[in-house]
């Protein structure tokens, strides 16, 4: 049962998989992003940590707009791709079918099953990412991937990523409720 | 297939669910976080999206330091309970066994098959939470917890949360290899 120190190499087990859309000089480019969080409720806040080389930071920093698409487990390969080429010489602009909300920087995938659209209102530069701080202007679905209005993870089907092992992960069941599992033991020790 | 917007209850899906461990007035203190990720690759550093009402928020502005435990599936019912009760109210320091690493206000939790220990770098304020982020000094687990010395997800268990509609999900399987899996489209439209 000893801890042992594994070092830097540690990361947020697991990280959600999305695609990161934006409009890089007039054409809608896509990369692979795990690094995200919302970051305040009311209003809704995300955030997106992205390498400040990468054209997707130059697309978001010049026109303040940027989309999180969220893939399915059927998309595993597309998803890879536009992780592993650069928009600065790959127009990926093709790869999929596209819509807009109501932001034109924010180029939203049809075929992902959950997608939103953000106005960049924060830039929290780090030493070699940024953090881009974006309002949710809008999130879209279809009917068939929400259960009572809400996404439902297993008609969505998202994956997930780990860190440095490099796997994509499936979600697997439901296995509690949150700001409930924990009533009975509150009950419990208050007893005490 | 029409998309429908479903507005603002709009989150990462899913998050990883954790324990934010901090000292709070010399007492250590706990909460269930998932809204956090990493920010920067080298140095590694790792933001948390906290309310500025949390005990936990003003212990980490005070102290400078913070934990961050991955809890299993085992752990889902004490770890819906930290994020139920407020340490300004309830004393949570005895519900686990704790270890240090190197800092003194980042109390890590045994039970937890990882955990990292952070110093506190930049605090970003938004209209009702801060985001914290820290670089992370150390991180631990243990050898039955590893394989070829990294994090192995399915021996660590951990388990994600969605919102709004509240699930704690377990792991599935591997569906595939990042920076890898996308390698063959990557030759593929090079030779169109």
């Amino acid at each position: 049962m000893a801890k042992v120190n594994i070092g830097e190499q540690a990361y947020v087990l697991p990280m959600a998989t999305t695609i990161l859309g934006s409009l890089l000089e007039d054409r809608p480019n896509f990369m692979a992003l795990g690094w995200l969080t919302r970051v305040n409720y009311k209003p809704p806040l995300l955030g997106v940590a992205v390498n400040q080389g990468h054209a997707s930071h130059r697309a978001i920093v010049e026109t303040g707009e940027f989309s999180v698409n969220f893939p399915t487990v059927d998309m595993v390969e597309v998803t890879d791709y536009v992780g592993l080429v650069s928009g600065k010489r790959v127009d990926k602009s093709g790869l999929f079918t596209l819509f807009y909300g109501e932001l034109k920087g924010a180029p939203m995938i049809t075929e992902c099953p959950l997608s939103m659209e953000c106005k960049l209102v924060k830039t929290v530069e780090l030493p070699t990412n940024s953090f881009l701080i974006g309002e949710i202007i809008g999130a879209y679905s279809e009917e068939r991937f929400l259960t009572e209005g809400v996404p439902d993870i297993k008609k969505i089907n998202p994956f997930m990523l780990t860190m440095p092992d490099n796997g994509y992960w499936s979600v697997g069941e439901l296995v509690g409720r949150a700001w409930s599992d924990g009533k009975a033991m509150k009950k419990r020790l208050k007893g005490e």
